[in-house]
């Protein structure tokens, strides 16, 4: 299901002729929008693993931002920022477009894409806070309003249609991550069914999607691996040790 | 040359038929950005200024985050985010593209524009900083010389190649104002010449360039602006009391 983490000391794997190299942290948000691409778009990767706290020197070699995601290519170019990378994967591979054909649907998802980000920052701050905050949960769920009614309006399964598109697939990690705020922070964080009817939905439908059932972990795993991180010594390797 | 800035209590301007409106503030360089794409693809638009510091009640009934730059099309769909309005002209308008046909090469473009936002926050923060401070210079210096060892690899006279592309549009707004800082901080923020050869060589092209003359204004008008703006009373109308 998973491998060891790379680090300091490693050696760097060989690319994999016919493949593209995605360098990924296995609990990372942002690598798991690349790998859901990959995976909908049924491009062939292969996955080298990445301790972002002990990065390995051949892998700032390539990529001196260390940062993850990061695709690297047969020639060894590498590309990085998950929605550029995204983007880049859905114009080189043209089966099962993502994003949408009409340019200004397009530009409107990228524009839900980029609002999305006010609930990413939301989320991290209830993960992260030490007293628990309830501005800033309902001012979460607000910002999670506009994309429930979003969906109401599209009258269709996915915000991409009748299969997940760019926008479902971009948003879609945070949203499997949603509990970890009620399991670390308490019942009293539940998201109410009634007031995001639509994008239970929705949720419900992304997780019998082949693609998403790929890289998807419950959300007690999740919990369990944001627990690490907030105490200062992340477990990467999780998996491996269940 | 330029009209008044449009202020509450103003009246909407009717759409132009057949041409993109546009809604800007003559100093923003986000939406420069917007202009240099409009004129380098020659699609017709008009020009709707708007004062930001009492924006009219209509223009946030159209844009609710009443942010600039903002494109309204014929039936009334808006469009705001300059990178997002911008990828939305190159693949409307299919005439002069400015982005690579290379999704790769169009990729690392993006990459490029991400990482010109480090030059534009340390610009900013010189601008607005009541010290004159030498660390920040010398960082903002120092990430422009990545894009000057850019140039000499590429070897073409503009990063887009013969002519101006996307990358040279998105950064160009704040190449045009460099030389506030020298203006409003004195001469030991001069930039060597020296050090960015290939990128003054660039700069001095960009400014022959047809489309890019269409919105330029020279460093002590911007820094007449920037003054205002930090005495906070931006005078938006500048250019028509000149």
């Amino acid at each position: 299901m998973s491998t060891k983490h790379l680090s300091t000391g490693s050696v760097a794997p060989p690319i994999v002729p016919g493949k593209i190299r995605l360098y990924s942290m296995r609990f990372c948000p942002y690598a798991q929008r690349i790998h859901l691409v990959l995976d909908a778009k049924k491009i062939p990767y292969d996955v080298v693993y990445i301790n972002l706290t002990q990065k390995p020197e051949w892998f700032l070699e390539k990529n001196p931002f260390g940062k993850v995601p990061c695709i690297e290519l047969e020639g060894g170019e590498v590309l990085y920022e998950s929605l550029i990378i995204a983007e880049y994967l859905d114009e080189a591979y043209p089966q099962n477009k993502l994003c949408s054909l009409s340019p200004f649907a397009k530009a409107k998802d990228k524009l839900l894409i980029d609002r999305f980000n006010g609930v990413i920052t939301n989320m991290y701050k209830l993960y992260a806070g030490t007293s628990v905050d309830r501005d800033l949960y309902n001012e979460a769920l607000s910002s999670l309003e506009y994309f429930d009614r979003e969906l109401v309006k599209r009258r269709t399964p996915f915000f991409g249609g009748t299969s997940p598109g760019m926008l479902d697939l971009m948003i879609w990690p945070w949203c499997e991550r949603a509990d970890i705020i009620r399991i670390l922070r308490g019942d009293e964080f539940i998201i109410s069914r009634e007031r995001f009817l639509r994008l239970f939905e929705w949720r419900n439908a992304m997780k019998e999607d082949p693609a998403i059932k790929k890289s998807y972990l419950d959300a007690e795993i999740h919990s369990k691996y944001v627990r690490s991180r907030l105490a200062g010594i992340p477990q990467y390797d999780l998996l491996l040790n269940l």
